[in-house]
Order: structure tokens, then C-alpha cells, then sequence
């Protein structure tokens, strides 16, 4: 058992360790020349062009003035400064939401807190054996502030007046119980609160958007396959029999993955030319040269530049050879279409209705984000998906249950009883006093954080092969394997493992009533290292998280060896995002571990406390200034987040009841029954009244925006805005690379994205308003005839291809496109 | 324990009463008297006006002819005469798949039948401690031909060759084991070719069905109350906003339960008059009189006829009051409305969609068949129907769980060890060989069975305070209210009660797996039970349906006492129909036991065999001639059946699971425990493959639908169509009432039904078509101007009223009505 002093070494060292952190992090970030690791946002958001502090040659690099060493904390207070609607503005609703989740936690714990320190520690403290409150004990011992400390009425009281102890015992009991009963109350209230304040933003955000592609999108997936006919031909008759009024065009979804490939190795090979290429031009002297074999460690020795551009030039062809295959091979063409609508009413209708007799074929729903779908899965057949889905869940669980092992046994080495008697030898260094300390209070929380850094990756991976297409489902799917990982094996294992490991077999051999007892009476014994855990994951772990170690070395390699102009700069940043599977986890944890010891052992509080606002201000600052959201779905994680704050609630009940039933305090059981009743109710209403906001696109809505546009821009074509909207990435970023590389040698700056939105706006006159008109279901000017099912835009960017790599590029192509420029 | 001899006498008796019923049902239908008890059917569908044999006056009423007395059996073929395609067009398609479960029973349970006994029963005797099959002995213990007789592991050897021995037992385990899994995949195999077929069957039914207004029409529910606006104009509104392109036209609904009150009033009135008058023709020299009192008791002797006729008037004057006060008042329109399309497409749209921010306001569902519908709970403030489903959710709990007390008390009472103990007075009675044999085969069914008779009432009345709007619905859910019953009460509670059923309360501190193995050991202890219970309630019980003995007297009583035109006498016949809420469960406990008997007694699976048959005969015996179903589902009870077979299964293998355990066969619960898994993963995919057929309308469909009846009939009025669909049936029958009266003074032989619609039907041309045009939401030719709302249908008998009872009769008014008679 831990002690106090424990837990002030390893709260010296952790406090230490975030200091260390916050300090790097201060000196770091005024460096002109970490600008780009620190504030990419700021570039993207086109708000800064370059660190333009400091005019001499140094300056550029490393910070002279003195006066912004001092004060190394003030990114704090400027953090805080934006608004939360500017937030929304600069960084999307998610991020935004997000942070409303800390600010939640400190709404929740504030008060909880500040009720439960003034009310419980007294009433635990009292109700000890002693009476009134010497340091050296409780400093001694922190179970003596938890509700351990509250005797079982069973021991007998051999004071003289044993009726009038026990009913004060059963008073103190009844306080926790009723501390119970207002937390719940309180926490539900916030959460109701909460939920509502949250919808209405997704509402008002979801109405406020301008016109946005997924608006008048659904994906259809699971075409079925009629001999003779391609997929296209049938999602065109489909749709314009069964949504006449309102169906407006397709795009078909090709299944590119080898190219995906292909075009990664490109990149690869480019970064090496890049790096050859700069070599050569810094030391014009002398040409770099290489082995041909494998890695580079034998065989005929060439020079570098002219390898990879054979190399190159062999790769492209190949993939010149793989896009004519996929664009005329009509089974690369997978049955799963994105079919547009002329209104957002018509895409409402088609995403919220059953369209085919038989309810396997024809499923629609809406369509992500362009930039959230996930293309590869796109291609799994429909029938694999069950599958799939059965064997990820069968896996997710054996990796919940038998992950515990591991843990268990690093666990119980970090338990330096059982390290002594692993390794007796040892003896001799573990005894000495701060080494015993320090293992005592570092070790368990350590070994636990290093088996969770892996974790997200590989649930992510399987989240991926259980085959949902967008990168938002994804991410909420492995958060919540993760979620369940960490309550089995952070939370329960934690309290278990220690105690009795081995009884969660016997779990099965136990009777239902038995289990939250025997989780209960040792919830209160492992507080002190869920103290530790808070440190060592929330105040140095979030420290650690707005340092960005790993991309600010990333990016000054990538500045040392790729970067040649203010563009490869530009790519060289990576702003990350809010990491989602990991980060809403972790939160749920804290919540957890919060609400279940707030009548337990309050002392945990103010550590759960200090987590949340602490990192509130970190997230805040790196939202504002580096996260860049890979997609934006409109907070659609907060039922997540709500259901599992409910879910805490629910075990803390649970588990009271069994602590309670421990104490002998058994009558007051059917007081703690009806909480959980309560509670699940509560979850019930909030569901039917909030969650369709998150799941359902409302018709009224729908109709509204429609009527809204209808007015104020009548002359849209907005056939021809999606026409481009959801097609492949691979032939967009295909085109894009092309027409850099035409920029470079035309020397034209004009970034690529802004072009390709003017590509596809001009349209010709005849196509406008006339809905039920489709041979050509995407409009393009300059789609060549000789394809058999036009799918014209991907074959726009193989006549690019075509021109301009087999051919020398031929400026007037491009002249075409670029006649609507100023 | 009861013997095969109990359990002969019970079958003995059973049949014998069986056999009574047939008997006298024989005897009974062939009589021209009962002809409109035993042949309802007929005459409703017009097969039939009377019953048309013999020509003499003795004739009408009794069979003469002596040859029809000795075929008293043949109406089991004439039974099975019909075509499925024929009894779906004669009775509709709830009927035919009501059928089909006994079919699908026998399907499922003929083979499983031959297997077991084939298997099985030689595999149970010869692993017992005979091993060749003595009469007296296995006449002497049922139990010899189950599992029991399977000798457990663990007693110890005392054959030489105990290996050999203990070799053999396993295999005889093993054997089990795989006939479960057998069993299984040909339950599955079955249930997954039913559900397709009645899938299938439900959409072409409902491809094929003629336009009917439900399939037009929406039920609203939770509209919102904006002050200064009625609901009728706020629906308006919100529909021709939302659904511009579809919306046609609304019917409001009006809180008319007081009226109803009323309407029933004044038919029991009508009925004693009817009763006096018919009184006073008989007997033409006696007028008939009455006391004016309390019950006819005492107070003022008056003539009957004029005081009902008086009274009649009263009430008459005080219903008009009361429905101009419904029309009148905007309270009394409730914020639930039947919203109407003018295609089978937007309905459809409008039914599938969620429609407003709110999820709570504006719930839109498909409407049910008028005829279908439950008024009285459409008045229900929709924000009191969650309270209203958690208060009923508890007591079904509470009567589910603690009606077992009363049973089981009975149960040992008719367990004759409990009853002499009880009253040790009755001995010598009970000792009688005899009477013993009848009160262990007899009393525990019976008893159990009167328990069972009050209760489907109980549950139906429980649905209708949960607030359902439909009578199939509310049905189907007393009906599953009555499974759980069933399965709690009769399956679960008869193993234990006999056993331990203060246990149950001890489960809560029972290990998980310890319930199943509990339950199971005593399974095959119940077989005996069981199988008197199949005789009772499944043969003798089926018997007495075909006998319809209250419908008969009370026919009989009605046409001695009210019957004066061949009119009452149609209204006198009781069809009935199928009775779900109580018929489904019954049903589903067959197969229940049926499946859980299968491996451990197969000698019940006969029993259960000869039930399926004798049912199957019994209901399409009545389903032909006597049932009219009140509404049509197309089969939407299916997916219920369906997954109650499931939990039969998954229970079957639990408990094997269970049973296998204590004969410490423990090292075969592995391949037990993936057959559950596999079972629940079969259900998944069948839920997802077929159950969307039966819960939405797919747009493909309506589209079909849709287009095939603008080309066969362009030129129809849909709005005048739908006009009266959902008029509440009180102005309906009210109607009715008057035309009737009419009639009879006009004597002008004209049903009213055809009447109705006609009336409706004729529409003005400028009308036609022109789906955006409502301040007239409900267009009606003989509309008065006066109304504020103009909810012309209603303002329309109210002007009848009006015209017909307060002054007299005045036919030109009906004759424009009749105007369009040929």
C-alpha cells in the first residue's frame, strides 16, 4: 500500500516532469524557426506567411529578444482569448465540442469537489478510530480521508454507549448515500444541460454551413448486379425512377486501390529525387551517386538523379497503363455509387429511406465529408461487412480480456513485494528508501501508459478492417474499443489485479450480487494509484502533448533533406489533429475515475480537477494554433460522450452498493436501488430527445436551407458544382502533382486547390436545371468521347495525363482552363 | 411423480372430452338453427343469406336428413379444401400465415419427431441400468426413455470394463449433442425458407392490394401547439411547407370519447326497446310496462315503449349538443392528425423521415387501416405515454414475477404428497387409486389453465393504457406481455415450483452458470406435466373452440329476445376471429417445449405433434367458415413469431447446456456453447434480411405502385377518395344509423356499407388534380359555411342530423345522395 509519501514523490516528479515540458515548450515555440511546428494553423488558415519577426539572418532562426523568455506562460491567457464561436469559425464545431467536454468536466467536478471535501473528509475523518485529525497519521495513511475509514457496523462496539456509536455510524453511511443521490442529480442535470446546448450547436452549425457537397449527398451502397448492365447504368435508372423529381447525378466509385499504391511509391521515389536534387545543388561539385541493389548496398553504382528519374519515369508508365485498366474495365467500377440531388431534401428523403424490396440491396445513407471518406473500404464487398464485423468483435474481445495479462504481471513486478521475490538480488537497491518510493509510486502508472501507447494504432487498424468508409465513424469506432480496453483493463484490472487477478474467472462461478462487492471493497485501497496514474497520463502526459516532440523533429529533417520551396515548407508541417480514439478514451476515464470516488475517496478530486483544467488550456491552445481537422462531423461523437458518462455514473452506483453492502450497511440498499433505475431512465429520455439531432437530418431543416438558396442564388448550377466533388483523391491529388509541376515550369503561382474548384465550375448553358437528363451523368467540357461508360472526370485527368507526360506539356491545354482567371 | 398410468388416465380422459366436443360440434353445425354460428363467414362475405335446407317449418330449424349425422368427421376435409391463395382472398393474409405456424410446427417437428424417437429413445433405454427394453418397467417410469436414464459420469464403475463403460456413455452424450446441433440447423433451415416465404407473401399481398387509404396516409403525432393557431392550421402549414410536391389533404381528429360514451348508450337503449316492441308484436294484446326505478324495481309503473322512445330522445337531443360542441370547440381537436398524400411515394417519404428539429414533435408514422384503428388512445397527451409504458413495463413485471405465488400454491395443492398434508382429512379419498390417477394427471393443468383464462383480458387492457394506437398493434403487444407469462409462469415456473420454487428468489445469489444447470436438471423430471398439459390445453382446448359454445348461446339468446329484421340477425352473429393476443403465445410455448423436450424427452415431441395437426385442422376449419378478422396486418406479427422460436432455441441449448453439466459431461460444454452464438447470429442476419419488410415501405415499391395506377386510372379524384377514410367512427356508425332508419321507412333494400362510399365518391372537376389548393383541407360537396374550421365530414352528418331528427325525414336531401344508383 502506498503512502502519502509515495504519492508526494511521484507527484514531485510528475509535477517536475510537466514543468520540464511547459518550459521547453515556452523557450521552443518563440524560436522563428519552430513557427511552423507551433503555429501551423496559422499558415494554413492563410493568417501568417512566415515567422516575419526579426530582420537580420539570425533573427530568422533563433529568438534574440530577450523580454519573451520571461514570460514563458503566457500562451496560457492567450489561448483563453477566442471565443468559442470564433473557435468554431477557425477550427470546426468538433474542435470546438470538444473543448466543451473539459469545460464540462470542470462544470461537473467543481462543486462536486468543494461538497465533497468539506462534507466527506470530516465525516470520514471522524468516524475512524480517531477522533480528531493528527498530521503525522493522516499524513501517513490516505485511506484514512476515504470511506474506509467509516467502520462496519459488525465490529462490536465496546464503548459504553454501542447504541448511540452505531447510529452515528449509520448517519455517516446515509450522508454517503446522500452525497450519492445530490451527485447524481447534479451530474445528470449538467449532462441534460449539456446535451441540449451541444444539439442546438450541431443545428445551428449544420444550418449556418453554405452550400457543402455531402448537403446533397448520399452514399448508395450495395448496387446489385444485373448481367449486361454496369453499375452505373443501374444506379442512373435506379434513382431516376424512384426519385424522379429529384435526382440529379452520380459519381461511380473505382476501385483504386493498386493505384493508391502505385501513387505511394511515387511519392517515395520523389522524396528521394528531392533529396538528390538538393544535394546536387548545394554541392554543384559533385553529382550524388548510389548502388543499384537492394538498399542501395551493391551493385552497379549510378548516379542518384538520373536512377530515380528512370525510375520515375518506369512507375508512371505503369500507372498511366493501371488508370487506362481501371477506367475501362467495367469491374473496377465497385457497386457503391455518390448519388447527388438537387436539394438537400431530396438527398434527406433518400438517406432516411428503405429503397429496395429486398433490404440487403440499396442501402443509403448520408455521405461523409469528401475529405472524411475513407475510399480504400470502399471496395470491400457489402456480404464480407457481417463477416468482418463478427470477427473484429470476437478479436476486440480477446484482446480486452487476455491484454490483461501482461499488464497483470508487469503490475505485480511493480508491486515490489512480488519484484522481491521475482528477483531477490535486487533487494538491496529496492529498500533504499527514494528508489522504494519512487518504483512504488512511478512504476504501475508507467507500465500501464507504455501498453496504451500502442493500443490506438492497432484498434484503429481493426476499426479499418471492419470496413467503414469514413475517417469519422472510424475514429469513434476505435475510441470506443479503446473506451471498453480501458475500463476492463485500466479501471477493473487496475482494482483487481492488485487484489485477486485471478478472480475474474471465478467472476463466471460468483453470483451476480457478489461481483460489484468484491470490485467495491478494494476501490477504495487503490486510490493511490489511480493518483498516480492522473499524474503521470493527465499533468505530464498533457504537458508532453503541447511540446510536440516527435513533429518538431520530423519537421526539421524533413526541412534538412526534402524541403525545396515554400510549398515542400508547407507540406513538410504537420498540425495533427485532435487524436479522437485516443484522447475521448482517456477523458471518459477521468470522468470515471471522478465520479466513482468522489464519495469514495474525495481526496481524488482535486487531481481530476487540476487534469481538467490543465488540459483544457493545452487542447485550447493547440486548437487554436496547431491542430488542423483532417474532416468536420458536427460533434457527432457527443452521444458517445454522453452515454459513457451515464455508463460511469451507473458503475459508481454499482459499485457503492457493493462497498456498502461490505460495511454491513446493508439496509441501505434499496436506497441506492432506485438510483440506477433513475439513472437509466434519464439516459432513456435523453436519447429519444436528443440523439435523432445526431443521427437524422430534420425534413423542416432541409426544406428551410433549400427555400433559403432558391432565393438568394437562383442561377446556381449545382450540377456541375458536385460534379467533382466525390471523386477518387488519388485522381485529384494525380492532377494536382500535375499541375504543379506545370506551374513550376510556367512559373505561374496560383495554388492548385483554387484551381480545381474553377475547373469544374464553368458549364454550359444547356446542361443547367434539367435534372432528368443524364447519358453524361457528370458534365465536364473536356471528357473525351472514346470511353465507353464516360465517366467523365477521372478520364479528364487521364487526357491531362496523356498530354502532358507523354507528350510534352502543351501550354494551351491549360490556357483553357485557365481563360476564366483575372 | 406421476406414472405412465396417470398419465394414460389424463390422455383418456382428454380425448374423451375431446371427442365430446367434436361430437357435439358435429352435431350441432349441421342444424340450420346454428347454420349463422358455425358459418358466420359466409353470410358477411355473401356465400350465404339463410340457411337454405329443408322445406318445412320443422326443417329451418333442425337437420332431418339422418345421412349427414354419420359423416360427423367430414368437415375436416372440406377444411383443407381451400387454396392458400384462396383463404388469403377470402380472409385475408393475416389468417393464412396464422396458419402457416402450424404447418411450419409440423414441418419442423415431423422429422425431429421420427429422429428422436428412432435415435434417441433405444440410445436413453440402453444406457440406463436395463439394457433391454422390459414392458412393465418402462410402462411403469416415463423417465426410462429420457435423458435421466443417461447414467452421470461420476458414479463410480463397478463393471469390470469401467473405461469401456464410461467410453460408451460419452458417446451417448455425444449423441445428443449432435442431434441438438442437427435439430438446430433444421430448426434454423425452416424458420429461415418460412421467413422468407411470408416475407414474401406480405409484399406481394401487399403489391397486389387495390388503393386503400392507409396507403396514402400518415399518422402525426405531437403536433405542436402554437398559441393563437389550431392544430388543423398548423399541419396545413408545416406539410405544405415540408412535402410541397405531395401533400394533399388532412383529416384533424377529435377527442369524441364522451360521445362515444354516449353512442353506447343509446344502443343499449335501442336494444331494449327493440326487446319491448318485439315483445309487444308477439303478443299484441299486452302492452309491455315497467317501473320506473332503479333496475326496473321500483317507482312509477310506465309503458316500456314510450318510456325508452322517451328516454331514446332525451339522450338524442344531448348527443347533438355534445357533437356540436366537439365540432365546435378547437380543444377538442387533438394535435394528431391522418395527413394524406397524393402519392403512395411521399407517404411513404413522410412515414420513413424524421420531420422536425424536435425529435419529439411531429412524429410521423404510417397510418393504420381505418378499420384498425384504436380511437379512444389517439386522445392520449403524447407526453404521458412514457410514463404510461414505465408504469406498465413494472406491473407486467410485478404480475409476470408474483402471480407464480398463487400457482404454485395450487400446484402444491394438486400435488397430492402437499394436499394430504394440507388436509389430512381427505386421505382415504385421495388414496383411492383412481381418484389419485385423475388429480395428478387432471388438477395441475387445470388449474394452471384457469389462471390462464382471465389473463389475455388483463394484458389487453394493460396494451391499451400503454397507448397504442392500433388494435394490431395492441395485440401484438399484449401478446408478447402473455409470452412472457407464459414462459415465466408455465414453462420456468412449473419446472421449479415443483422442485424449489423459493430457489428462484436464491438465483439473485447463484452464479450465472448455476441458474441454467438448476432449471435443467429438473427438465426432464416435468415431461409428465408437460405432456397433460399439451392434452389439456392443446387438444381438449382446440376441441372446445370448434365448438364455439358461447357464441352459440348467446346467439341464441339474442335472436329469442332482439331480433326483428333479418338486419339484427346479421348483427346478432359473433364471427370472432383469431384471437392473437392469446393464440400466439400458446403457440410459441408449444414450440418451446417442443424444442426443449426434443433431446431430453422425445416422447412429448408426439404430443406436441398431434397438437400442430388437430390445431391446424381446427383453425382452418374456422378461419374458412366462422372468423372475421376486425383488421388486416399483412402478416406484421411474423418477426415476433420468428424470434420467439429463436429464444426457444437458444433456451433449449442453455438448458442442455445446464443439464449436460450435472452429468458432469463437462468436457462437451464447449461444443455446446457455440451453437448459441451461432443461433444468435442466424437471427442477426434474418433480422436484417427480412424484418425491414415488415416494418417499412420500400420507395421502389410505392414508386411501382404509384406509376402503374397513374396509367391505369388518370382520371381518378384521390382527395375525394381519401376525403372520409379516417372519420372517426362514431360520425360513421352514427350515420349509419340514420340512413338505416330511413331505409327501413323507404323500404329501399340498400347496404349501407356500399352507400358510404358512394357516397364520397362523386367529385366536382375543379377539384381534380390540383393537390396545393386546401383552405378546404376535406373537400365535400354538402359542406354548410357555418363551421369555423370547416371540418366539413364531420358538419356534414351533424347537417343530417340536423335535417333528419329534429324535423322530419326529407327525402329529396337523400335523393341527391342517391342520385349515382343505377
Amino acid at each position: 500500500m502506498a503512502t502519502l509519501q509515495d504519492i508526494g514523490v511521484s507527484a514531485f516528479i510528475n509535477i517536475l516532469g510537466a514543468f520540464a515540458f511547459l518550459l521547453a515548450f515556452a523557450l521552443l515555440r518563440i524560436q522563428p524557426i519552430n513557427d511552423r511546428v507551433y503555429f501551423p494553423k496559422w499558415y494554413i488558415s492563410g493568417g501568417r506567411s512566415s515567422p516575419g519577426r526579426g530582420g537580420n539572418f539570425v533573427g530568422k532562426f533563433v529568438n534574440l529578444n530577450v523580454k519573451t523568455y520571461f514570460t514563458f506562460l503566457n500562451w496560457m491567457p492567450q489561448a483563453l482569448k477566442m471565443t468559442e464561436a470564433e473557435i468554431i469559425d477557425h477550427a470546426g464545431l468538433d474542435s470546438a465540442v470538444f473543448l466543451r467536454i473539459y469545460t464540462l468536466g470542470l462544470k461537473i467536478f467543481v462543486p462536486i469537489t468543494i461538497l465533497a471535501l468539506l462534507i466527506l473528509i470530516p465525516v470520514n475523518v471522524s468516524s475512524g478510530t480517531l477522533f480528531f485529525l493528527r498530521k503525522e497519521l493522516v499524513m501517513s495513511d490516505i485511506d484514512k480521508l476515504s470511506i474506509s475509514n467509516v467502520r462496519p457496523q459488525s465490529i462490536r462496539q465496546v464503548y459504553a454507549s454501542a447504541y448511540e456509536e452505531k447510529r452515528k455510524i449509520m448517519i455517516m453511511f446515509f450522508i454517503h448515500i446522500a452525497l450519492e443521490y445530490a451527485f447524481t442529480t447534479w451530474i445528470c442535470f449538467m449532462l441534460y444541460k449539456e446535451y441540449d446546448h451541444v444539439a442546438s450547436m450541431r443545428l445551428r452549425f449544420l444550418a449556418s454551413k453554405r452550400r457543402r457537397a455531402e448537403q446533397f449527398t448520399v452514399v448508395v451502397r450495395n448496387v446489385p448486379h444485373v448481367s449486361g448492365r454496369s453499375a452505373v447504368d443501374s444506379v442512373e435508372q435506379f434513382f431516376q425512377t424512384n426519385h424522379p423529381n429529384t435526382y440529379l447525378c452520380q459519381q461511380a466509385v473505382y476501385n483504386a486501390n493498386t493505384f493508391a499504391k502505385l501513387v505511394r511509391k511515387r511519392d517515395r521515389l520523389q522524396n528521394w529525387l528531392d533529396y538528390n536534387q538538393l544535394k546536387f545543388e548545394r554541392h554543384p561539385d559533385k553529382r550524388p551517386t548510389q548502388n543499384k541493389g537492394f538498399l542501395g548496398l551493391w551493385g552497379e553504382r549510378v548516379d542518384s538523379i538520373e536512377y530515380y528519374r528512370q525510375q520515375m519515369k518506369h512507375l508512371e508508365k505503369n500507372m498511366a497503363l493501371e488508370r487506362q485498366k481501371i477506367l475501362k474495365d467495367s469491374k473496377s467500377i465497385l457497386p457503391v455509387s455518390f448519388v447527388s440531388f438537387n436539394s438537400r431534401w431530396g438527398a434527406a428523403v433518400c438517406a432516411q429511406t428503405q429503397q429496395s424490396k429486398n433490404p440487403t440491396l440499396w442501402l443509403t445513407n448520408w455521405a461523409p465529408e469528401p475529405r472524411d471518406i475513407y475510399w480504400r473500404n470502399l471496395a470491400i464487398p457489402f456480404m464480407s461487412l457481417t463477416v468482418r464485423k463478427l470477427i473484429i468483435s470476437v478479436s476486440v474481445f480477446a484482446l480486452v480480456f487476455f491484454y490483461m495479462i501482461p499488464i497483470a504481471f508487469v503490475q505485480s513486478l511493480a508491486n515490489l513485494e512480488g519484484l522481491e521475490k521475482v528477483a531477490p538480488f535486487l533487494r538491496p537497491v529496492i529498500e533504499l528508501k527514494f528508489i522504494k518510493s519512487f518504483l512504488q509510486g512511478f512504476l504501475p502508472g508507467l507500465a500501464l501508459k507504455i501498453f496504451l501507447y500502442i493500443l490506438p494504432t492497432v484498434l484503429v487498424i481493426m476499426s479499418k478492417i471492419e470496413g467503414f468508409i469514413a475517417h469519422s465513424t472510424l475514429e469513434r469506432r476505435a475510441a470506443a474499443k479503446y473506451y471498453y480496453f480501458m475500463l476492463v483493463n485500466v479501471f477493473l484490472g487496475s482494482i483487481i489485479a492488485g487484489t485477486a487477478f485471478e478472480q475474474l474467472d471465478a467472476f463466471l462461478h460468483q453470483s451476480p450480487t457478489q461481483i460489484p462487492r468484491t470490485i467495491g471493497v478494494s476501490i477504495p485501497m487503490k486510490a493511490t494509484f489511480f493518483i498516480t496514474y492522473i499524474m503521470i497520463d493527465g499533468w505530464a502526459g498533457i504537458a508532453g502533448e503541447i511540446l510536440r516532440l516527435k513533429p518538431l523533429i520530423i519537421f526539421h529533417l524533413k526541412n534538412m533533406f526534402l524541403v525545396k520551396t515554400e510549398r515542400d515548407k508547407e507540406r513538410a508541417m504537420d498540425p495533427g489533429s485532435v487524436d479522437f480514439p485516443e484522447t475521448l478514451p482517456s477523458l471518459q476515464l477521468y470522468f470515471l475515475l471522478g465520479i466513482v470516488y468522489a464519495v469514495v475517496t474525495p481526496i481524488l478530486l482535486p487531481f481530476v480537477l487540476v487534469f481538467f483544467a490543465f488540459a483544457y488550456l493545452v487542447y485550447r491552445h493547440q486548437i487554436v494554433n496547431v491542430y488542423n481537422q483532417k474532416y468536420e462531423s458536427a460533434a457527432a461523437f457527443w452521444p458517445h460522450v454522453h452515454s459513457r458518462i451515464i455508463a460511469s455514473l451507473l458503475i459508481s452506483q454499482l459499485l457503492l452498493l457493493g462497498l456498502l453492502s461490505t460495511k454491513k450497511a446493508a439496509n441501505s440498499t434499496p436506497l441506492l436501488v432506485i438510483l440506477p433505475i433513475l439513472t437509466l431512465y434519464f439516459h432513456k429520455y435523453c436519447k429519444s430527445r436528443f440523439e435523432p439531432a445526431f443521427r437524422k437530418y430534420p425534413l423542416e431543416e432541409a426544406m428551410a436551407k433549400d427555400l433559403n438558396d432558391r432565393t438568394t442564388e437562383s442561377d446556381l448550377n449545382l450540377k456541375a458544382y458536385l460534379a467533382d466533388a466525390y471523386l477518387h483523391p488519388i485522381f485529384r491529388s494525380f492532377e494536382e502533382e500535375e499541375l504543379v509541376e506545370v506551374k513550376v515550369e510556367k512559373n505561374k503561382p496560383q495554388p492548385a486547390s483554387d484551381r480545381t474548384s474553377e475547373l469544374s465550375s464553368p458549364s454550359p448553358p444547356h446542361q443547367a436545371n434539367h435534372p432528368s437528363s443524364p447519358p453524361h451523368y457528370v458534365y465536364h467540357p473536356s471528357s473525351p468521347p472514346q470511353h465507353v461508360y464516360n465517366p467523365s472526370s477521372p478520364s479528364h485527368y487521364a487526357y491531362h495525363y496523356e498530354n502532358d507526360i507523354y507528350h510534352p506539356p502543351s501550354p494551351p491545354h491549360y490556357a483553357y482552363h485557365y481563360e476564366n482567371e483575372p
